[in-house]
Order: structure tokens, then C-alpha cells, then sequence
């Protein structure tokens, strides 16, 4: 066997063990028995422990110097194996452990100090969680920018710098666009109550009408809707609320972007590095197209509309037009999950702003909460109540997960320019889309985007399908054309 | 650390992957896509091999070498750990990961065969596992008895010629017995149909009367019932057939007794050698004994005849005598999971002898069916009329289990003998049993039994419980008399 080969059949190996610790992560969230917390605990760190030590054996970095990957398939695995040794082995196992102890207490501190509105009980465990992470972005960097290195993570080849540029350019127009739009009269809501069984019976419906494939995945309840594993075992989870079955038919359709993407890589490159998703921004693109350009557009909910009256008869809203509408609402609200196309964005780059300094030294967590709060009031004009409503809703802080936050963002501007190509290439797009079929849509995201896994870049990818170099322009046009029309601005 | 120490550091690891590795069992039989089978069985040899790789590993060799366990638990930690690495290095790693594939895959060609009722679609893989496993055997016995070798691993210190001793003795005395009881009239049977939701919640009640802890588990739906992982997350399947209800009740009892036993070990073992059943044969003296000589007890079934009434309304039978019949009938059947107390051991001793046959070289697997055909004929009087009512109605063999059948009867042999010890520690029994309370009786098992997990040797602890050298007579005895009166011999 040549050394490529070696690498191969040990990453295989690798890759199956890490599935492994994704499916115990599904099961915790869907299936596990409440008392069997601590015992997880322990298992779930035995195959973390097994993982690390693994992607930083020193075989792989012997295998590395002497592999030759020629072939682009080839030259791209040898690219991601590179990638995660070279950061497994920056990072001392001391670090690690401490990182991985600490960020365990501290989701408990801020579940509790959230539910409490006790932003001084969350700020020690939260000043310890952001040392340590800037600790190991600094192992990381070895004296390049530190949140930099800690992006890489989650979307690799792209910095801070890139991201503030495409941010700022649209952060003026969105907060305008809000403005315009809130000074409208908000469109009517859904009445009535909508029977948690028959939600999940569209829901599956819906997942099934976006190509979800039910011989390689299935769909549970779980209190944070997620996606779940690649290859031929991706499962969703999507969440009921009598008052708001959009809440359940949304997570259900973003869920499905997210299994698409994974389910639509090309088979050769299960269990390797390739096999799965190249970056959470390209992973948030097909979830939010999925979700928004599509699911959200006005053909699609025409289709939805009779779904809906099919399944749960009158709910005081009598036309497509007026569906449309409410599907689209825009209205205030504190919550990020919560919020609407238009504003998601403005609640990502808060954070981005704020995680940024915070890893940069230039804001210290004492200074975070009114931080929040001044620029919250200058984006969105009114005050935060509580800080369960602001610097205490997310758990991504408390769990260690700065650098992770602009990918949502990143992933809707990536959404934008795919979906420019996309009304290109399939120019009935709509006609198909009022008919509930989303195949052609789904297909040209599979051929263009999904099917190559982490073979390119991630930027790299999204400028191939969409020939042009990633830019916030088109999401902002999508916008500001689709809600200007909505609100008669 | 001493080196005791620094291997219970290590063993707590493996028995946390252990669980993992349990756990993804469970979710293939239950939760599973279909389509992901063949991927499942990558991430299985991934992580069977990462298990054999640290069960192997030469620090322990160390350890156990320098390990002092002079107190009672140590020492029984040590004779565990010392067994499993013994065998552990016996088996090269490539074998044991080969097996952990095709068994895998074997599995589903299993289910697939049984329902096409296609034998000879089955043979190949049959076959394939069979060569796997005698060469596995062959290693572990280094010239000494293959499929001695292989009960080890299920009932240690146990062998074929040991268990052939009791079933000779057993064998004339059921057969007479079966022949006595098949000459009287049938009892009558329940009639009608039994709503599959309603069976699931009466299974809940019953599990939860046997004392089965649900913040410590869960029941679900499987083919094949089965319980499944240790300490705190012990899970339980059933199976519902709206024609018989006790197929789904007497299943859930049999489950929640092995379920019991891992759930009633002494939390001090969690995580280490200890921590789980000793054997194979005292884990089904459990289940056997909450199914039987419990549940289908005359006190109990009293109990649940009212349970039944409640859930049901009218099913043809309308006073508990006769209600007992229906729970102990007697009759002609092909299927072992669904056979009665006395001819269950017939089933037993039949796949004995051809496994004992297939391992030691004397029956082929070509030669299967009919060699079970024709045994079946003997023992029962009648001919099997197709391959899912013979040799295709069980899943061990495809998933390698040689030497695991006979610890179903050797668990009744050791039931039998617990039961007597039972009913002179709890003389009012009967009446605690008649009023659906178990209490006393599982508290007995688990005080004598469970708790200890692995800290006796598997005769050693059906001794101490019993205060009797462990034998078939207490059996035969029970089933002559409870069947005896039931159908007036």
C-alpha cells in the first residue's frame, strides 16, 4: 500500500468513529433516558478521546510528508487530513481537556443563569471560557489573528477581515429596509391551534417534497431542531407548537437543506474527508435556499397554503396572497431563532461584532452585556428587557463556539448568490415551485454545490456554482425586492 | 497511580466505548434507516476494532502483571479484565474485525432471507460466519475443544460436555412430560383482536410493575425483543401481534428481568468489569424467572387477567382459572420465542446439538435444514412447513452467536433453582403476586443476584443465592408440578 493508501484506510476508520460520536449526539438529544446524562457524559468523552488521539497520531503526519496526491480528488483529501492534524497538534492535550471540562460546566451555569437573568453568575465561567479559547486560537495562529484561527474551524480559508467587509456593506441597507418595512402595518397571522400530529405528517411531506431521502434518514422531535450525520445515515429533527406550525414546517425544510447537502455528496467520498459538508457557511447556504428562496417564496407557500387547509381546514387566513404574507411577517422581536429573513442578519452581526473584540482583547465580558444592549438599540430601536431576550439567549458562547456565529450569516449571503444562478438555470423555477416540486431546484443544487463535499474551497464552491465571487449584492437585491414588494415600499 | 489504578482508569475507557459500541446495536435494531446497513457496518468493525485493540493492548499485560487486587472486588475486577485480555490477544485483530463486518452484513441478508423464506440466499454469508467463527474458536482453544471456547465467552468456566450432562438429564423427562400434557385437552384461548397501542401501554405498566426503572431506559419495538447497555441506560424492545397479546406482554416481563439485572448492579461497579451481568445463563435465569415463575404464575396471572380486562374489554375468557391455562397452553408450534415452559428446553437442546455439530466440523451448513428438519420431526412429532418456522426463525447464527443458545435453558436450570430458594424467603409470595406487587420477590433477586454484577463466577452466584450446587432437578420438579395440576396428570 502506498502511504496514501495508508492514510486512506486509516481515515476510513476515523471517519466511521466519528459518525459513531454524531449518532450518540442524535440519540442525546432524541431518545436517551433522562437519568443516563452522566454515564453519556463519560462515553461521550471516551470516543472524543479516541477521536483526538487519532487525528493527531504521528503516523498521519508521516503518512502526510510521504503521500502524493496528484489527482485533484486526491490533492483535496490530503488538503483536510492536513488541515485537522496540523490543528490537532497545535493544540496541547492539557488545553484540550481543560477547554472541553470547563465549557461542559459552563453550558449548565448559563442554562441556569439565563433562566435566572443573572448575567454576574454567567461572567467567571464565561471570562475562564473565553481565556481558554483564546488560548488555543493563539496555538492556533502562533502569531497570526486569533479569532482568524479560530473561523478556520468553522469556515476554512476565511477571515474576520472578509467577513466585516461583506457585514458592513450590508448592515446600512437592512437596517434601512427594516425601518421601511416596520413603519408598514403588520400582515395578518395564523388563528387557531394546529394539532402537534398532523404538523409532523406535513412536516414529512414537506421533507419528502425536498427530496429528503427516508431510506437514509428519518425525522424525530427535539427540542433544538438539528441535522444529523452524512452519507447514508442523516437524520433530522424538527419541533412542534400548536400556536405556530410555521415554526415546525421551517426547521423541517432548513433541516432538509442541511441532510441534502449531506446526503447529495458524491458516494465515493463516504467515510473520507470529503464526505460531508466543506464549511458551516456552505452547509447554512442549502439549509437557508431551502428554507427561504424557496420555501419561503410566494410559489411554494401557494402550494403550502392548500396543504395547510387540506390538513387543518380554516385558520382565518382565506388566500394565497394573505398566506404569503403571513408566512413572510416581519415583526419586532429580541430572539435570533426567532427572526425573520430581513432581521437574522442584524442579530448575526451583533455577535460577530462582539465575539470578535472579545477575542481581540478589545472588549472584556464585564463590558458584554451593555455592549449588546447599546447596539441592539442602534440596529433595531428599541431596548433589550431582559437578558434572556439578549446577551443570555444563545448557548453558543457558554459552549466555546466563537468563530462560529458569522457562518450563519455568510451561509444567507451564499444562499443569495446560488439562488441568482439558480432563476437563471431553471427560468419556470416558480411554475415547478407552485406545484410543490422542487426537483429542479434541489437537482441544480446537488449537481452544483452538494455532490462535491469538501472538494473545494468553500468559497471556491459557491463561486463555481454561482460564477461570480461571493458577494452580499444579490441576497440584499433578493431582499430588498421580495419585502419592498410585501410591504408596497 | 498504582498500576491497579492506572488500569481501572483504562478499563473505565473501554467500558465506556463498550456502552457506545451497545448502543449503536440497539439503534440498528430499532431506529436505523435501512439504507444505512451497509455504512453501519463500517462505523461497527470501526469501533469492535478500536475495543479489541485496547482489550489487546500490551499495557494492560503490564498492568495485570504488576496489579495487586488483594481485596475480594479487586480481585474480581482483575479475573474479569485478565479473561477478556487473554482471549483479547488470542484473537488477531484482523479476524475479529473481518467477523465484526459480516456479521454485520450477515444480519440483514438474515431478515431479508427469513422473509423470503430463502434458505439457500442465507447460506453463503451462513456459511462464511460459521468458517469466522470456528476460526476464532480455534484460536482461543489453541488445540483444545472450538466450541467450548466460544461458550466462554458467553458463560464462562461452562462446558459443552457440562451443559450436554444437564440437558441429558432434563431431556426424558420433558419428553414425557410434553407427550403427557399434548394427550389432554387444549385450555381454551383468548379470542378476538388486541389493539397494538393498547398492548404497548399495558407493556409499560408490566414493565413498571417488575420494577423496570424508565429514567434508566426505554421501550421500544424490535423484530427480535431484546435489552441492551449497562448501568444507567438500559433499554428495552418488544413486539406486538394483535392476535396475541402475550407474545408482547410475556416478551416486555422477559426483557425488564435482564434489564433488572444491569439496572439492579451495585452503582460502585458502573463503568468497570463488574458492572454488568456475569454470564449469558444468569442473565436468562432472570428474565426467566420474572417470565415464568412470576408472571405466569397462578397469583400473577390473576393480577393481570383483571390488567387485561380493564384494557380490553371481553376476550372469551371470563374467570382467572381459566385464564392461567390460556397463559401456560401447552401446544403444537414451530417457533421458540413463542414456546411454552416445558418444550422451550426442547428448542434449546435442538440448535445445541447442531451447533455444537457446526463448530466441531461435523454438520455442514449445506446440511442444516435438514439435519434441524429431521431433529424437529423427532422431538415433536411433526415436520417444520417452511424455513421461517425452522431454521431461519432465529437471528444468533447470523450474527455469529455459537455457543449462546444453550445459556437459555442453563438460565431456566439456574431459575428453577433460585425459585426455590425464593419461596422460602418469601413464604406470602403468592399473595403479594395476586396483588401485582413483585417487590418483594425482584428485591430478593436483586439483594442475592444483581447487585453483585460480576463479582462471583456465574455458578458461584446461583450457589450462594440458592445454598445449592446448582442443578435441573428444582426445574423439572417446578414444571412437573405446575403443569402437572394445570392439566390434572
Amino acid at each position: 500500500m502506498t502511504a496514501y493508501d495508508q492514510l486512506m484506510a486509516y481515515q476510513r476508520e476515523t471517519s466511521a468513529l466519528a459518525q459513531i460520536a454524531g449518532r450518540l449526539g442524535w440519540d442525546q438529544e432524541t431518545m436517551m433516558p433522562r437519568g443516563a446524562a452522566q454515564q453519556r457524559a463519560e462515553e461521550m468523552a471516551a470516543i472524543e478521546a479516541v477521536l483526538h488521539a487519532r487525528r493527531s497520531d504521528p503516523r498521519v503526519g508521516e503518512w502526510l510528508a510521504a503521500a502524493d496526491g496528484a489527482e485533484p480528488v486526491q490533492a483535496a483529501q490530503l488538503r483536510e487530513i492536513r488541515r485537522a492534524y496540523d490543528r490537532a497538534v497545535k493544540i496541547p492535550a492539557e488545553l484540550a481537556t481543560r477547554i472541553a471540562r470547563v465549557t461542559s460546566e459552563a453550558q449548565g451555569i448559563w442554562a441556569q443563569a439565563r433562566s435566572d437573568e443573572d448575567v454576574a453568575g454567567f461572567l467567571p465561567v464565561l471570562t475562564e471560557v473565553v481565556n481558554l479559547r483564546r488560548e488555543e486560537g493563539a496555538a492556533l495562529a502562533q502569531g497570526g489573528n486569533v479569532y482568524d484561527a479560530l473561523v478556520e474551524d468553522y469556515e476554512p480559508e476565511t477571515t474576520g477581515e472578509q467577513i466585516a467587509a461583506i457585514f458592513d456593506a450590508m448592515r446600512p441597507r437592512l437596517v434601512e429596509l427594516r425601518a421601511a418595512i416596520l413603519d408598514r402595518p403588520l400582515p395578518r397571522g395564523l388563528e387557531g391551534s394546529f394539532d402537534a400530529h398532523k404538523q409532523m405528517q406535513l412536516s414529512q411531506v414537506l421533507a419528502l417534497a425536498f427530496g429528503y431521502d427516508l431510506a437514509r434518514g428519518r425525522i424525530d422531535k427535539a427540542v433544538h431542531p438539528f441535522s444529523s450525520g452524512s452519507g447514508a445515515d442523516v437524520r433530522i429533527t424538527t419541533r412542534t407548537n400548536e400556536a405556530d406550525p410555521f415554526n415546525c414546517f421551517y426547521s423541517t425544510i432548513h433541516e432538509v437543506g442541511h441532510a441534502a447537502y449531506e446526503q447529495g455528496i458524491d458516494g465515493d467520498y463516504a467515510l473520507t474527508p470529503l464526505g460531508r459538508g466543506v464549511s458551516m457557511g456552505v452547509h447554512e447556504s442549502q439549509s437557508r435556499i431551502y428554507e427561504n428562496q424557496l420555501g419561503r417564496s410566494r410559489a411554494f407557500t401557494g402550494w403550502l397554503f392548500e396543504r395547510m387547509r387540506e390538513t387543518f381546514g380554516a385558520f382565518g387566513i382565506d388566500d394565497p396572497d394573505s398566506f404569503y404574507a403571513a408566512v413572510n411577517r416581519v415583526q419586532n422581536g429580541y430572539i435570533r431563532t426567532e427572526a425573520d429573513e430581513v432581521q437574522y442578519n442584524l442579530h448575526i452581526m451583533l455577535r460577530f461584532d462582539l465575539e470578535r473584540a472579545l477575542m481581540a482583547g478589545d472588549l472584556q465580558t464585564g463590558d458584554l452585556e451593555a455592549a449588546w444592549n447599546d447596539r441592539f438599540a442602534s440596529d433595531f430601536g428599541y431596548a433589550v428587557d431582559k437578558p434572556s431576550n439578549g446577551v443570555l439567549q444563545d448557548v453558543h458562547w457558554s459552549v466555546g463556539l466563537f468563530g462560529y456565529f458569522p457562518t450563519y450569516a455568510l451561509g444567507n449571503v451564499y444562499a443569495g448568490c446560488l439562488h441568482g444562478a439558480l432563476r437563471t438555470a431553471v427560468p419556470d423555477l416558480d411554475a415547478q415551485l407552485s406545484r410543490g416540486d422542487t426537483s429542479a431546484a434541489t437537482g441544480w443544487l446537488k449537481e452544483h454545490v452538494q455532490r462535491h463535499g469538501g472538494l473545494y474551497a468553500p468559497r471556491e464552491v459557491i463561486a463555481r456554482a454561482s460564477g461570480m465571487t461571493p458577494s452580499e449584492e444579490p441576497l440584499l437585491t433578493y431582499l430588498e425586492e421580495k419585502f419592498g414588494a410585501l410591504y408596497a415600499l
